[in-house]
């Protein structure tokens, strides 16, 4: 554990940002906590500004990334099937009760590189599984949740590897509170203004009804068929429960569902993808027909193999998202190995399950007709980077017209 | 957070003791560990040594004092009635599967003291009602079990108050690891020698059949009645699940149930009880047929006050247990303000629910046979200390014959 010092007054707006802007939990309301045990600091504030703001009951669920590889380097072969099923179930039960949810992430991100690929992507399996149920009520937005993330020494010392400690971790919280505009006075005011231009955006892209988008970039040139009745979204965000929420501090993205069975072409990231606890590196991927027949990487190939591999659906999209390569994130030039920080810093792709809510009318439809507008299903939701400097966008209307959509990776207009 | 350090042989050995001693934890077995979050280098080898042993999975809930503490701080009145009972519900599932279960504890006895009596004790009673049914699985003995202790910064600082941290913290480890035999070169020997030593005695007195007890000593007479079919116990204890296991590292005691409406007199307390983040001292009680007509305390009155207020067991006795003060953590000296370590410095009552355990054939026997037996029911089950120098204990036969049990505070012979 780190007894690393974080400014306290930035800290202490950080957890009114994650109460008021990313949650805005309602009074009455309970709250489930997820966080690594390093960022306790930040756990303790946020349950002081939940009760503050009115909360019912506050959860914290901490753990610690040495008891999760210690599962890794001890356990009998044959025994990562299993997953805490009942711990699961009952997040979902208090979900379903309109318990909101905080994650906040800060992980080693190469906390399990030197583990056994096949058995972390077994256990990692089991726990998508055992999680599904939970997972669906936020992937639905049943109810407000969000994610903010905190600086610990081991995320800190991989993004500063050069530095020693305290400023490794001085200077990635510096990014944090940025990002997070915990460094501006009215954080709450600021990120209200920051909402009304993801609307905008969102508003534009819905206004257009692209059929799909082209992507083009060194190493990549894919088409991305957009889903049926697909709906684009950014910022804060209504839940099903009524209460509007921001899910992820910082957020830069607009996003929607691409078509499971309409993505052609090659793409190359743009950035390394931090998976369960290892860094995949140089992804590249051919689609045909909204399946990846091809995936190669340069570090983590094993990795990446075992994550399509999961099921049907983790092989397709269920995520297309928008980031200017000149927003504050991706501006800072710095690398996260953090899919939260990394994926708001450029344009994003995600095998796996799709959102619900991009769809229009999105909360009253069924898994089938999900499916049937080409949402995809599967047990991962996995973020990527593809967007960098010199990618360009067109969008293409259902009459072939072509519209630019971003020039050298920034808005077109 | 404490980065305070600690002898890791000795931490090495008492985790291999809760694993091997405390637990017998059975390859593929699922463990949940509960412990406060300063104890979390324990947790780690604790995790490593059950994944040795074989174990399936691992999960550990950390708790910080601080979140509790907030919620008391800032929470709004009228908000003390709820308690995480999706989390409860969730390991009594988990029990049902047959995990075993593992409590560290070592929380700030003192955590609470500051706060609204009335609120905590609400609280309290919300969470006992939630966690009952989980707790109904431990205290049948459906599943093996036991609890061990770390010597975290705040309750070291308890116990020796004027004592710089790191040697305050040296000097509370140097206890628990003497009281749970990890200063021994073969612990898990030690306690096999040490259990058939409590099983002697466990014996004797089960052989003895006694009618009731006869307290004597400053401040206290009092006759308590053991209930019909009562058995004694004492050490390792095997479960329905077939394990046997040691629920308590350290335990120095021999326990049965007393009957519920056969407790009279007098009883004064010999150390004073950490109840709830609260410290009650120099409590006196008088029962008349088995329930608690009076109680005063010199401090924390208002806490015990509403401990016994809690339901209509609570003010009857659900345990006594024999304890001689020439025990090994008698003989240290020591006021530990945690009732794992001083309940085994003295003998004791307990307040509450009884164990099925302690009657013959108990696993066997409903709610109702139970209680036609005398044995009582409540939330609560809270032991406190009334053994000393002093103590002198008959037994009394069902003739009235009086046999010597305990003279001057040891075994009488």
């Amino acid at each position: 554990m780190s007894d690393l010092i974080l400014d306290p007054v930035k800290l202490d707006r950080l957890a009114d940002v994650a109460i008021q802007t990313g949650l805005n939990l309602q009074p009455g309301q309970d709250l489930i906590i997820t966080a690594p045990v390093e960022a306790l600091p930040l756990v303790r504030r946020i349950t002081a500004s939940a009760y503050k703001a009115g909360a019912g009951l506050v959860t914290p669920i901490l753990s610690d990334g040495e008891i999760s590889k210690a599962r890794f380097e001890h356990a009998r072969d044959g025994s990562f099937d299993s997953a805490p099923d009942w711990l699961y179930e009952g997040m979902a039960k208090a979900y379903s009760n309109n318990a909101a949810r905080l994650a906040i992430v800060g992980e080693d991100p190469m906390l399990l590189a030197e583990c056994d690929p096949a058995k972390v992507a077994q256990a990692g399996k089991a726990n998508a599984k055992a999680y599904k149920p939970a997972l669906k009520k936020i992937s639905n937005f049943e109810i407000n949740w969000s994610i903010v993330s905190y600086p610990t020494k081991a995320w800190a010392m991989r993004v500063f590897p050069d530095l020693k400690p305290q400023e490794a971790v001085d200077r990635l919280a510096d990014a944090i509170f940025a990002a997070s505009r915990v460094d501006l006075d009215d954080p709450v005011a600021a990120w209200a203004d920051h909402n009304a231009t993801l609307r905008d955006r969102s508003d534009w892209l819905n206004s257009k009804r692209f059929d799909a988008l082209h992507f083009t970039g060194p190493g990549t040139d894919l088409v991305v068929g957009l889903a049926d009745d697909h709906e684009w979204h950014g910022g804060a965000s209504q839940a099903q429960n009524g209460i509007t929420c921001n899910p992820n501090i910082p957020t830069e993205e607009v996003f929607t569902t691409p078509h499971a069975n309409r993505i052609n072409g090659r793409v190359r990231a743009t950035k390394p993808l931090s998976h369960q606890g290892s860094l995949i590196k140089d992804i590249e991927m051919v689609f045909k027909d909204g399946r990846a027949i091809e995936a190669r990487a340069s570090q983590g190939e094993a990795v990446l193999q075992e994550l399509i591999k999961t099921d049907e659906g983790a092989a397709r999209l269920g995520e297309v998202a928008l980031v200017p390569y000149q927003s504050p994130i991706s501006a800072s030039g710095l690398l996260f190995f953090n899919t939260l920080y990394d994926e708001n810093a450029a344009c994003h792709i995600a095998l796996g399950q799709c959102y619900s809510k991009c769809f229009v009318g999105g909360a009253a439809l069924s898994e089938n007709e999900i499916a049937q507008r080409g949402g995809n299903s599967s047990l991962i939701h996995v973020d990527w980077m593809i967007g960098g400097a010199e990618t360009d966008i067109d969008g293409i209307m259902a009459d072939g017209t072509k519209v630019p959509v971003f020039r050298n990776g920034n808005w077109a207009e």
